[in-house]
């Protein structure tokens, strides 16, 4: 049995780069794995971004989160869909690896480096973080883990962990495999400064349920082909954001329409856009349909996540039986 | 209202410098607070010592010191006695406490610092584990802490964290103080190096529960006063061993005869040893008794523990829901 589990950040709203990098996929895998496929908001490893942190937000952005993949597709009958803090285990889990856990190998950790260099003083939590991200994937013997190529290194972490408590106390967990999705690594942001990002400001984001108004304003000032300076100038679809679009939302005619007429000058940038507004509505118009008519009724997206977060615990459960007794903690 | 946590070594039998340094003073204490007096026997903090932790006696160890505190007098009807992997809440608090702790000040504990000096590896547990025991405090919103003194610096740290927290979520945690006990510091071990401790081997301690004819073995042949190495010699007992035992576990006019027969050489150490007995049996001859008693009922121990894992659940649950609410976490 191959069980897959992913966590989602409970960043609010997505945008389209999270539609197109993990959440198409998580309904896809869904369909495929059923109830061996765990998505988990991880709003236990919310604080540990001071700077993204806020905790007059957090509910707030966990349920968006929560509405959206909803209203994407995610169907909570069909997988496990819950929010990390309500299933203690979890931190539980991550404690019983913290004490198995050299120092040495999560300082040497890219993501915590990187981050740490940035901060006068370093919160506990982002040394720590990737054994609670351990915790998460093997509370679940999950083997199979979409995650995008910034957390890989963490997914190696979390086959090391999994190995030396093998090792140590018998074999237990499974040795996850991170599946990379292409498409994370490429939605780039709207204002041309790279990747797609929530934490560069509104200005990088389409957003996954954003009106269609307010994203015509972002794609008529969205930077293309710089070389391009006149109408009559032929541009070059490879480098242009609004071509990385057109590949995501278009259909095949537009896409292969775009991708000639660009270079030969047949269409101009705002024309290039404007084609581009039927595949966003095509694809965008039906989720923030079911996202209105979520809305209307908040407590039919908690009693989702309420009992997503009961199955979780009863796959959880055994699991740290299992894992108390293998390391001689007293049977209750 | 005042409360009370004390947190206990599964260290398996505990000797008389913990009798008298930690379980005399759980019995008192217990008669002054009731049921706001914690007793936890803190396993969760075992693995964190490669040295110390077994995994194959770690269950044990833990029946063996609930056990011997019973019979001591710890009375589970009118405290709270519980083993600390049975309440979750525990580890939970102490995640939520390790993303608001400042790394900086996990490194500058002196018992990390001297641990790590002496390890080739540093499991992260050793780092982070006096965020656990702010945890195992706070948990119980506990303002009274009895320890020893290698403690305090820990304990200055958890008043840190409640201070942390009550700033950026608002007041929510007493500040606890410690409370030393002095006994803890000057039980000596036996063999005349240093503290009476368990990690010095069975010659450094005299088990509560240590059979007499074992126990005279040891005194038979403890160092006392270096200078005295004739009969006839006088010695002085301010720096003989035997002597603080005999203040411990002797009646006044026995410590005055030792005192005063030492100092002018009217009793050899022999003779000196031979009278602490009387007062070792005293106290400790009750104490074995009813640990015979209980030994035969292995399950009354492990339902007395079981049922206080709930009585402490009954005052956790609550104050991990208001943390998670300031915290900003979705309610269930």
């Amino acid at each position: 049995m191959s069980r897959v589990f992913s966590g989602i950040q409970p960043t609010g709203e997505p945008h389209i780069g999270n539609l197109f990098g993990a959440m198409f996929n998580y309904v896809k895998l869904g369909e495929q794995y059923g109830k061996n496929a765990l998505y988990c908001i991880v709003d236990l490893h919310a604080p540990t971004n001071p700077l993204a942190y806020d905790k007059a937000a957090l509910t707030q952005r966990t349920y968006e989160m929560a509405l959206a993949n909803l209203a994407v597709g995610l169907d909570p009958e069909k997988v496990i869909f819950f929010v990390q803090s309500q299933v203690r285990e979890h931190s539980e889990l991550s404690w019983l690896f913290t004490v198995q856990t050299p120092l040495g190998e999560l300082e040497r950790m890219t993501q915590y480096k990187d981050k740490a260099d940035k901060l006068e003083s370093i919160p506990s939590g982002l040394l720590m973080y990737p054994v609670l991200m351990a915790a998460d994937i093997l509370l679940y013997k999950a083997d199979t883990v979409p995650v995008g190529e910034d957390q890989v290194q963490h997914i190696e972490l979390t086959r090391e962990i999994a190995r030396r408590f093998n090792h140590t106390f018998g074999e237990t967990f499974p040795e996850p495999k991170a599946v990379l999705t292409k498409e994370a690594l490429r939605v780039p942001g709207v204002d041309g400064h790279g990747k797609m990002s929530k934490s560069k400001g509104p200005s990088s984001t389409i957003g996954v349920l954003e009106d269609f108004g307010s994203i015509w304003q972002k794609l008529r000032v969205a930077p293309t082909d710089p070389a391009r300076v006149r109408r009559t100038d032929p541009g070059n679809p490879d480098i242009c954001l609004i071509f990385d679009y057109h590949k995501l939302f278009s259909d095949l005619p537009t896409i292969e329409m775009v991708n000639v007429e660009c270079r030969r000058a047949g269409i101009g940038c705002i024309d290039c856009k404007k084609a581009l507004l039927p595949g966003i509505e095509r694809i965008l118009s039906p989720i923030q349909d079911r996202a209105a008519e979520l809305a209307k009724d908040p407590d039919r997206v908690r009693a989702a996540l309420h009992s997503g977060a009961e199955q979780a615990r009863a796959i959880a459960a055994p699991v740290m039986e299992e894992v108390r007794s293998k390391m001689g903690f007293m049977p209750e």
